[in-house]
């Protein structure tokens, strides 16, 4: 068993009380499993005409999905791709059908034909008013007198189930579903064939090769084409349905065969509304899964005039998942870029004392590239100097266009020009530390306030803690200790540098994927920058209490 | 390409493009393709708090199908599995960031949680009020400290995006989505990798095995574990989730992967309502595609407890096709079969002149047995013959209960035994046959009426036409013939059997799939039965006018 599934025997049971359970309460089936399949509204008094469909199963949602006010009175599901039985199908017009009586819906196979026909039969001899429609909308065999039915089912399922919910009689109902039929053309492709539930999957498509024209139960469609990507394969389809469209709007319905991935879905939409057709379509019902063929890669496109009282009885809301509704189709409407997203560059200006400052800080981490890619070697891909050097490289070529003499912009100026020119998620962090501390600057809050701003939102992004063996396990504690002086802060940068040398398990970043003995006895490489830098400014600055930027 | 795109390179902004064809309008982009890839709600004024999320993608419906009007106010698209740029984020932010503000719903990947933070840096210092948040309801790794976004995600989209649509304040709306992402856990299954556009796919799980424990970018499960079953499969998952649920009632969301058939995701629902924490799930979103990985074949359950607020925004109706909605889980209601499936089996009587014309003329047809195999080996598999004779056997022992003396009920009674006995198309459409022959004469049709009744009801369930080559090539000239008397009949179903002969391609039946070479100089058996009997009807009756069944 190569799907969800227990047994190919109970895979449809299981899958109806699956639905049932989730229906709130909407749907019931009737006494009877497994012989008897037969889901119907749990609210159905009988008042109005009762819409009945089914057939095989491995069509889901079709057709228990498609039960309930406004659709569906009831479905009757066979096993995979079998008819149900004569009986299950009278059961179900016989719990149904009131004096408005029945319209049955049946996609044109021999055996569901048959099976509803008769039980029809059985069902008028209870003096039971019932109708039958055949739906034959598969174009894919023009001169075939005997169409397949596939997915422009529902098409017939939703405009006449929202007529019956109307109070339609059962005549008008028939007369319209049979004009809907009548209409009605569908064509589909794949490019792969589904998995029955129970036997092993036929390799019939090679690669590049597509099945066009096929049916819903995994036969052979009529031609194989070439495929060499969606393009082609909407336009061999719509050449087909163009055939029969007059030029007149349409309302498309776009079926998922069950395979096809909810991205694919939507390019087919993008490449059917710029297809030859595309000027015909008005509306489309989907993209969804609603008549698939088990898990098949592939899509079926349904055409038929949308006149304004079949989309009125096609847009009247259900409360149906299965059902996607319908929507108009637009021209996609793009909207201006909003300002804001070019960087105001601030005014530059001239501080000789941050300039120089700023200089020397980049100087250290330009001489420190060869120790930190060393110490990084131990735990990463060995970059994490290059990476700060050619930062701080590109911060002092930038000197000339920063707001030196104006801290608070600066912060933020840094931080901008760290997320253009250094690599990486570390580039990413530190920008939004300088960032984070601009803004807590420019808000009125202290350097040491404003760093530790800064330090919160780096971890809140990063993910970062004390401890997990980053640039953070020194930057805290310096922050921590900075009222204290240069001095202090950049003790304490240094025993948490250190620190990170004993901690086996790294819990952030690339290290995190390294084990135990490859760590021990190494300092993060981060958090040694950081401690150097912090023991740089204790050099430069002796012991004041001091704003490490001025 | 072996998927339904053109290029792995213009996926993305095709499909995005498909979305908003099919919105109606409801759905616009910004400007910049591809860099910018960014869906926005048409109709939004920046009253309420915005709620942007997005992404890689690969994960559609997530994250532009959940765009809409109490749900997501933007959503930001990366490459397939890539995180959006800095500057696509930054875009939907301030397109869509009024004096409310703006939530980034950021599943925990460390590319989404850098450049969303970055791009809320960026957001911050035009003043605008962005807070962030980061689902990671992921439980696949329980120690890990970063675990990641998955389709918990979902709960916090439709949750905050109630939130906001209410009016509610930015800071609220991050409360809630803080405490609905520390409540929920989630964990995936699969039987098969995704194909990634323009990428080989890998074949990493063999037959019998599964993965458990995914995220959703094709990346490997933690574990792979033996798979015999869905039941099995589900058990494994909700081990894992019961131990950090509560016994309290907890709302469930069932997320297809992508390439798991519907059939599948509803025996799935079946599976988890009668798992061990079944009796905790109250509520179900899905099950349905939400956040999938492309076409992965597996699924995703994701809990969290179903507090009454949590469940009223949840439930709040938005006109998303992609959003399932929520329901309430309940047992399957079963309804009693309604009577009349056991026919009524009528009076039998006694009539001896119609038991002995019923008898030849069963005895003919058991007599013609050998002569119409013969001919129906020319077209199709030799039984016709032994068909129709074995029903004449059947027939004729059934007699003695059949209402000989009450030639309405008799006709409906033989169509009747005949839907027992005679296996086929054939017996199913000479059961239909009869039994509207039966209907007809009970509605005071005269005998010649009430047989084409039964032959314009057997030809609309049958499909076949005049000339289709099948017994109605007999059946219909007979009965046009049928009021000059038997012998005019019998000549007319002589005639028209004899006529199939010529016909080189049957419509209709077996015999559509047989060539023109095969079929020609071969009278149709079904046909040279109705002929046999017609002609021993002008032998028994003479010329004389009549009723063929007294």
């Amino acid at each position: 068993m190569s799907q969800f599934l227990n047994s190919r025997e109970n895979a449809v049971t299981e899958a109806i009380d699956g639905v049932l359970m989730a229906s709130a309460g909407a749907l019931s089936r009737l006494d009877g499993y497994p012989h008897i399949r037969v889901v119907v509204r749990s609210d159905w008094d009988k008042s109005k005409v009762a819409i009945v469909s089914g057939g095989g199963s491995g069509h889901e949602p079709a057709h228990a999905g498609f039960v309930g006010r406004g659709m569906l009175t009831a479905a009757v599901c066979g096993d995979v791709f079998a008819s149900p039985s004569v009986d299950a199908i009278l059961a179900a017009i016989l719990a149904v059908t009131g004096p408005l009586g029945c319209l049955l819906i049946v996609k044109n196979y021999t055996g569901d034909r048959l099976n509803f026909g008769l039980a029809a039969e059985r069902a008028r001899a209870f003096g039971l008013n019932v109708g039958m429609v055949i739906v034959d909308d598969d174009i894919a065999l023009p001169d075939l007198p005997q169409s397949r039915g596939v997915a422009g089912t529902l098409f017939v399922h939703k405009i006449a189930g929202a007529m019956a919910e109307n109070g339609a009689s059962l005549d008008a109902v028939i007369d319209t579903a049979r004009r809907v039929i009548a209409n009605t053309r569908s064509i589909g492709i794949s490019l792969d064939t589904c998995t029955v539930p129970g036997s092993p999957k036929e390799a019939r498509i090679p690669p590049g090769r597509a099945e066009l024209g096929l049916g819903i139960h995994g036969e052979a469609g009529v031609e194989q084409i070439d495929y060499d990507g969606v393009r082609g394969a909407v336009a061999a389809m719509t050449e087909k349905l163009a055939a029969g469209m007059e030029d007149k709007p349409h309302v498309v319905l776009l079926n998922n065969l069950g395979g096809t991935s909810v991205l694919e879905m939507a390019v087919v939409v993008n490449e059917l509304v710029q297809s030859p057709i595309g000027a015909r379509i008005a509306h489309i019902v989907g993209p969804a899964p609603m008549m698939t063929s088990l898990d098949m890669h592939g899509f079926s496109i349904s055409v038929m005039p949308a006149e304004k009282a079949d989309l009125d009885l096609l847009a009247k809301p259900v409360g149906l998942a299965a059902w996607p509704g319908v929507s108009a189709i637009r021209p996609v409407n793009i909207i201006a870029l909003p300002d804001g997203l070019t960087p105001i560059a601030p005014l530059a200006s001239e501080h000789l004392p941050t300039r120089q400052f700023l200089t020397e800080c980049c100087k250290l981490l330009i001489e420190a590239e060869k120790d930190l890619n060393a110490l990084d070697a131990k735990s990463g891909d060995g970059d994490t100097g290059s990476t700060l050097a050619s930062a701080a490289r590109a911060l002092i070529e930038a000197l000339d266009r920063l707001p030196l003499a104006d801290h608070t912009q600066l912060l933020r100026a840094m931080g901008q020009e760290l997320s253009q020119t250094m690599g990486g998620s570390s580039g990413v962090l530190l920008a939004i530390f300088f960032a984070a501390a601009g803004d807590g600057a420019s808000s009125g809050l202290g350097m040491r306030d404003a760093l530790n701003a800064g330090l919160t939102r780096m971890q809140e992004i990063g993910g970062a803690k004390l401890g997990d063996r980053t640039m953070i396990d020194a930057l805290s504690p310096a922050l921590d200790a900075y009222d204290k002086g240069f001095a202090a802060a950049a003790s304490a940068a240094r025993a948490g540098a250190d620190l990170t040398a004993t901690y086996v398990k790294a819990r952030a970043g690339r290290a995190a994927y390294i084990n135990a003995q490859q760590l021990e006895g190494h300092v993060d490489p981060g958090a040694e920058a950081v401690a150097r830098l912090f023991e740089f400014l204790a050099r430069r600055h002796g012991g004041s209490q001091g704003k490490a930027a001025e």
